[in-house]
């Protein structure tokens, strides 16, 4: 097939390099923002007189039948066109004759493809910032119905503090909070029109960027059209955003997981989110959340391709760039994937508050209350917390827990300790009295559901 | 040496385990943020009466003394100590014996650590902030010197359109911008205070978190301690924002070796930013430009380290977080050191303007002015373009430039070119008609010098 | 879709969870290597009488009927039958009843995936093996065709010394054998037969492993099941010689770009390996080098993706693992398309011997030489070094070259000088003397095409 | 301070420069072999008459001299001779004067640091192979101890079926084995003499290279100087390595520390292998295990790191290559560190059969067995697998176990099993049926201990 900018050349591209450049395999994903493209395009031409309002006119009706042709699935991709720009543009030639090659006028497809990129990762990421927003209100609406439930705090996967399960469904909810807003600080840098840019240098066409940004709905047009063009930082930005996402969606699927164990027996998952195995008839796993923690890899590999592809490269445009499309909209997919699976199975989630409870109460979770409450009769904190470690190794060596110790035992490691002590040892004091702000008790979780609920 | 945790220990730790786990030897870097924190922190603890008065001041006055030790060269650090933390409330103990022991009262290093790498990050992010700012103005200030000067525009590295010097370094202004405001975003993030979530759970000591976050000027208070001394998107945050910088500094670089090169003559570096040979008397290298390109690695693989340490972990604290320090240190240290040479070198650069408009006039870069001259004619652009390539095959053929064709050769191709044709031709004509928003024509890139010197 | 499994589940899989973990879509692709792994291990539990010769005919023709079926493209994937393995066992169930059950019998998903990837990779590392001799060839024919050929040899992007544009190929050569070699220690590891490992603790019936391994030509079979189903470091080792391998095809590729600009015009690429641009009629542009260039990302980021998958799983199979195929499968197509598609076009490429030639000579590239002269002469090379690089500061004061001086002048620096300094200052002489084992003199590179041609 | 290389520059580096560009801060490490490089060197120019015998011995006490004073910490490096080649050359020519200056003949530092670094890593990796022997018999000795001991199985983080500690233990000295091939692997590669290549093209001298391979031991001698000085695939090679090997100890480290919770219990830590928390009195942390965990991240930033910095470098040296240094030496020590404490810590953890014995029978993890029991009894094993399945949902509904029901209920799902179900549903028999090759059965893991014992 003769290419359109074949006029140069005196032999034509070999099968093998028609293969191996394409990427209309892929980037024809773009079709719908490509074709808006080039409606506004026109618009502009025929408005700046560049094009006749005849021509403007036949060649918005004939990328409107494109669109139908591609909607009804009647229209034909094929390798030797290259991309999804090139056939759209000579289905217009083939319809249009002469007119239809009048369209890419004072447009190069350098232009042309950091716009369809702009309109659909702006598109995309307005969904992905709803699907974020749905898990965070999942989270709220589960905070308030486990309001009551006790899980033990972690750290180091030792246990450490009793925590409201509520409290620790909010850490997550704040996580995703801050995700949401780098992801709407990156479409602040998405937003702007680089199209008018052409090849690099702009046009010597009177051409008219801000009625082009009106019609696309862009707030801004790009100051530089050698910048316009040749970067992909846009790109990078919301690739290291979603891998961001993805260490949190990772550390979540890691807790469920391991909650899920029969060992620690904390929550059981729906059978309609498990699956089960080829060979053992017993089994029952979590692969949802397994296949979550698997895809952060992926992600962060998207993003390793990018950079890698972008790192010394000379100005302007490279044809390296084509290889930011295949790991965006991977990301694209996968992120929105997790997001919205997660969400669904979330509140499906069966939690054994019984067996969450009887953790909390293990491990001396309550020392640091004891060590608090030494503090309180004068004790400073570093000599609270040595005598705190002792009783503990007493304990251990008495196989015994703190409530099981009387008072008297208390004393041999400090006669500040009264009677009122035992108030201070149970889980539900520990959670209640931790009332520093941004702390585990229910009335600080309540404040904080409550702050989140009128937010907006 | 006698852990302050060893309360309820049967045995001390292992010396090869000190040796394994200790992280002083690179995180007594944050020593004065850590005296920062606690200096906050004790007078919160007065304040609110947790601690007497009197306490407070010796504290206080503790604190200052190490600081004065430190900054003197005179304080030891060791291994057995761990880290930053234990080396400075030890001190302060062996200063002050039980009073020293009261400083970590309602406090843990999980929340200690947070605060401690917050504080430094938004101050480093400051002074990258001015870093850019200074290469910013070093751009404009060379694309002011630079207005008359003229260099090829490529992409694919191959020469493409004429394009003013100016232009060509004001697209790295672009990009600089928005990278500035990637990092703005981010201290957005960074600013947040941590200090008062304790281990994970808050504290049952009455504290004042407000009062903290107002002494050292946080603008918000962390809304969950578990997420508070778990999370560090803050910092990959920084990162991934850095790793995007580097992209821009090895593409810059690339193209500036690249110029150096004998065969593109472009430029000349100075002599006291080259460096010589061991072997070959005659080498003069850009070396410095090279560690630019080659640092880019470095900071990616920084990026990896943090990435992949996160992943997949349960919360809250465990102790793989201590590999975020090494990773956002030498981070902080590459990206400013790049920035400072960078700039301080540029305006030394010797361009060959001789050279640099030879080769703009050279390989039909005027091609594109050609086809919409012919557009401008009526021709679509689409067949514009293919007489355009046929002329270009033609002077191929016999060996000549645009220039050297005369009408009648044009006319063999289109009768609709005229006399006219030869005002399009020239370098000069290409870049000044090229007047479309954001292109680089004279008139547009002096309004955008303008522009950004009015912008603040 | 009733599962195979779901004898103990309560709850039909939800539509989102089939869809968010069926992987059929693109382990189909593994569906011959599975089917010749399933007809091996039918093959075994015939010999062992764990079903019976009949049953074991019946398999071994159901098979081949699927086998027939998927190459008509007659057979129907799924994703509520989640992969490969379930679709085959299922078409195998559908067209023989009970029978069908009998051959998942002593064996699991976990070991027959891994049995089917070691297939499969195997089979890919020989194609890639082929490809990358292919490509040695190509550059040794090169190299014997140009040995005449001279092409600066480049350190940091300027001049260096002259060399021999075959000995340049020569060097590719070497990297190539070196990839090789790490493919070849690759295939060793790969090629262990893990089937018998069943789920993860090997299985209760009288399997016979050797036969299998000896029926599928494996040399040897894994010696712990656990380790069998739950490793992926064959994948990851293969992924990171790939990786190598195109950190070498981007080297070359870049070199080939910079040789192809204008500015230094070493080289111009056949009209059929170039690709055009939609604005500017005269672009002619390495499309084919720069993807390759760009594709490197996209290995290093599949290497990212898996080894981010893989760290931190708990033992044995977890569902993550499935996250394995699509970077594998992506980097043997990216792999295999880049050595194929250059080394057809390598050939093709047209040297510009005396643009090469003229660059050879320029840079004062013959410096090393001079010095070496008066090393010979008895000067310490530091010093040798020293007069040298004043001779070429002399010059670019004088805007002379080496061979333009006299000798007159050559003795302002050394009384040392004489007469046959001339002899070693000309590119050819440089070359030629360059007799060191290794290095680039024509002799050299002849006995070294010799050895290579003989090396098998 | 005057360069070496400073005959041919009008102006002296800058300080920012030289601060920026130096190395010597992080190179002088390897001191000890490019004077063993140096040595082999002087007494080659010695033998080949290069120089005289008097300079060779000369040259050769100064190296030694120069090798003292480092040893007695004498020695002074400073920024300003960029790199440890410098400092000793400059060395020796301070204490030879004229003579020193005779040692760099016929040599660069080009491929003067291409051998330093083949020395250093060749013997790195000895000291790597040692510690994973080490490891290994540390498994070996481990499992010999536990072989009666029990233990849960997992896929999914599930109990799937009981298998022997030491068969787990065994499956790390798998894969510990196959990561020393890899090292051995890539020795070979490492282990090729680059010196001789000079700058980039050999040399004029008659050097005698493969006289200095025999000196320092090389097997082989590199046969493409453009390539010899210029491919780091080596050092990728061994961060890929130290990547896989990494991953292994984060999958080894992740269970143990799972195990060490107190949900599981299956292991306690020595406290001297255990640290404790700065506010929780009670907490026993497994810090080692998850620094190395951790420290996974950084291996792989470390890869990153070297390979983005290769990525699309044009031939020969650039000083991007020097960017390969500090990932390097951060992996050698990362990788020993982690080996060395995870063997010493290994033997001292105390195992808690009891509970893992009772973890091990629970969760039907002998299911697979009931159905391979009735595959024995003539059922298709995927009949087999449903009436399991189904068995294992009527257990959970009476809220039994296997070993609970009796022979009756049994037979409500198949009339087929016997009294003799019982001998299979116990964790002995289970694991001890499993006897297939690479199975978990007590004999089998003897066997295998055998072989490794014997292997050598």
């Amino acid at each position: 097939m003769k290419k359109p900018w074949s006029g140069r050349f005196k032999e034509s591209t070999k099968k093998t390099v028609e293969t191996f450049t394409a990427s209309v395999s892929f980037d024809k994903r773009l079709w719908k923002y490509d074709i808006e493209g080039s409606i506004a395009h026109a618009k502009m031409l025929g408005k700046q007189k560049i094009i006749s309002s005849k021509d403007t006119l036949l060649i918005l009706r004939g990328l409107n039948k494109i669109k139908q042709e591609i909607l009804r699935g009647k229209f034909r991709f094929s390798d030797d066109l290259e991309d999804i720009h090139m056939h759209i543009e000579s289905a217009l030639i083939k319809k249009l004759g002469t007119t239809g090659g009048k369209l890419h006028t004072a447009r190069s497809r350098n232009d042309q493809i950091a716009l369809d990129l702009r309109l659909f990762l702006r598109d995309e990421i307005g969904q992905i910032l709803k699907l974020l927003k749905n898990i965070q209100m999942v989270l709220v609406a589960m905070a308030e119905k486990y309001i009551d439930t006790v899980v033990p705090g972690y750290t180091h996967l030792q246990r450490a503090q009793p925590v409201l399960l509520s409290h620790y469904l909010l850490s997550y909810f704040e996580m995703f909070k801050r995700d949401s807003k780098r992801f709407e600080d990156c479409v602040k840098r998405v937003n702007v029109l680089p199209l008018g840019s052409a090849a690099l240098a702009g046009t010597t066409l009177p051409i008219n960027r801000k009625y082009v940004a009106r019609l696309l709905n862009f707030p801004a047009v790009s100051e530089n059209s050698i910048d316009a063009v040749s970067d992909r930082d846009f790109i990078s930005e919301f690739l290291s955003v979603s891998s961001l996402l993805m260490v949190h969606l990772s550390r979540l699927s890691e807790d469920l997981i391991i909650w899920n164990s029969e060992e620690f027996g904390f929550i059981e998952l729906p059978d309609g989110y498990s699956t089960g195995s080829s060979i053992m008839p017993q089994k029952k796993n979590p692969d949802v959340l397994e296949l979550i923690r698997g895809k952060t890899g992926r992600v962060f590999g998207n993003l390793t391709t990018l950079f890698v592809a972008l790192k010394g490269l000379p100005l302007a445009y490279n044809r390296d760039l084509q290889e930011d499309k295949e790991p965006l909209f991977d990301t694209v997919d996968t992120v929105k994937a997790c997001l919205g699976v997660l969400a669904e199975m979330m509140p499906k989630i069966r939690f054994n508050k019984a067996a969450m409870e009887k953790a909390a109460e293990g491990g001396f979770s309550t020392a640091t209350d004891l060590a608090e409450y030494l503090v309180r009769k004068g004790v400073s904190f570093r000599k609270a917390h040595e005598i705190t470690g002792k009783i503990v190794k007493y304990c251990l060596k008495k196989k015994k827990t703190f409530r099981q110790l009387d008072l008297k035992e208390y004393r041999l490691f400090s006669e500040l300790i009264k009677k009122d002590v035992f108030n201070h040892l149970t889980v539900e004091a520990s959670i209640n009295k931790k009332n520093s702000y941004g702390g585990t008790s229910k009335k600080r979780v309540l404040k904080r559901i409550e702050a989140i609920k009128t937010e907006k």
